[in-house]
């Protein structure tokens, strides 16, 4: 395995996927840049675990927010990756899920671009797919579900700059960071005729050792989260294939392993 | 990194992502999964060096489609999954990209569910994201793409049993297996009132050493990829992301590396 993909080298950027959560949902390759690493960059919503993967001697430098404390701007995160690539280093840059899905990683790369300092994007786990494949929700399924679209509730503000009434009548919506804006997500999405009755499903911490499913449907997923506290980090799944995995009702064993009782 | 995830057991189905093509882009715990695989119950699409992972003595069947041979059956390979696991073997079931985007795998879970098999879904990185990822075409961007969509082409036929309409008007739309119905898709996206200046991507055996990208608009990507010969397996992402790229002009450097010259 090691005689494939890529070798890290000085001077260069790795734009690599951290996965949905737990630390082994790492792709190989993001693994080996991280082990080279001289320095690595991350946010908040990485893994402490993959740190520990680094050299001892790495750099470690975080830029994610946290509360009562100075976050980096992107533009310092930018700042940061050049300046340490000019200086000769192997510049890990850490992000969850995958860097291309709502990471910003689009901005990251083109900064490093116009600075002409080589880039190389390692892809991750999203958790948009990640998170229900792990816990047995398919996004897609044959006569039920035909099309997922992703979106990041960022997007459900006053400008809604988005279509909210195309993606209201995709068979599949994955919505992501979506607690914090649940109500008018799930406004916008009744407004543009998605039935009140259309399942849905919060997994929240997916794939870390305390990850809970909470399932309701448009008309109560809010009381729902409510009773159940939910809390970000959390997806949210909305269509058809929720029912399918409702109706399993799955018995989770211990270490994400699932014996579902679906029919077939 | 081994002190996490899973431990494969015995008498269980492990439904594997391959990842997108590249043998280390499948997860950590994919690949160990894999190694301590006494049956691997693979497709077409899945890297062969990811085969030889596997024990020396584990069985390897092959059970996808081949030019002039018989094709298992859905449901042969149902049989043969639970037929191993009560046997009381670690089996793995290796597919390309993530289970549940369009890989049956829900089908395969519901079967191993009805037969009271345990299965555990090992997340991978779904060629819909980490293709594009991988050349360094964002799917979302703040101000250019604030959605993805994801669909198959093989819902692109004369039932056409996906809401196109609603697809064509997402901010990014990723087609898989797009390039036996390309003409189709075209239509249809034209149809329901994209436009003919639409940017087109054709990604073709993304993250493997002879991959290609085909680039146009929905008025001329059918001509640009019979010129350019352009043969599954393929992904075609539509959307403003394309010219993101696209204005980059990205050069391509050995293995995976690229310097994009974005102007920010």
């Amino acid at each position: 395995m090691d005689a494939y993909g890529i070798e890290p080298r000085p001077g260069v950027v790795y734009l690599v996927g951290a996965g949905p959560g737990a630390p082994d949902l790492i792709t190989v390759r993001g693994l080996r840049c991280l082990r080279q690493a001289d320095v690595v960059i991350y946010d908040r919503l990485v893994n402490e675990a993959l740190l520990a993967e680094a050299p001892p001697q790495a750099e470690r430098i975080f830029v994610g927010k946290r509360p009562g404390r100075h976050a980096c701007s992107q533009a310092e995160i930018h700042a940061l990756m050049i300046q340490r690539a000019r200086a000769g280093k192997v510049v890990v840059r850490l992000k969850g899920g995958d860097p291309f899905i709502f990471g910003r990683g689009g901005e990251e790369l083109m900064a490093l671009a116009a600075a002409g300092i080589p880039c190389v994007v390692v892809p991750g786990v999203t958790s948009a797919t990640g998170v229900p494949a792990a816990v047995g929700l398919p996004l897609t399924h044959r006569h039920v579900a035909g099309a997922v679209a992703i979106v990041s509730a960022h997007h459900a503000g006053d400008r809604d700059d988005v279509d909210w009434a195309a993606l209201a009548r995709v068979d599949t919506l994955v919505i992501l960071m979506g607690v914090a804006r649940l109500s008018r997500v799930v406004e916008l999405l009744r407004h543009h005729g998605r039935a009140a009755s259309t399942p849905v499903a919060i997994i929240e911490r997916g794939t870390w050792p305390d990850e809970r499913v909470i399932v309701g449907t448009l008309a109560d997923i809010l009381s729902q989260a409510e009773v159940a506290g939910v809390c970000p980090p959390a997806i949210v799944v909305v269509g058809e294939v929720v029912n399918l995995w409702r109706q399993g009702a799955g018995v989770p064993l211990p270490r994400g392993e699932h014996v579902l009782s679906f029919s077939d």
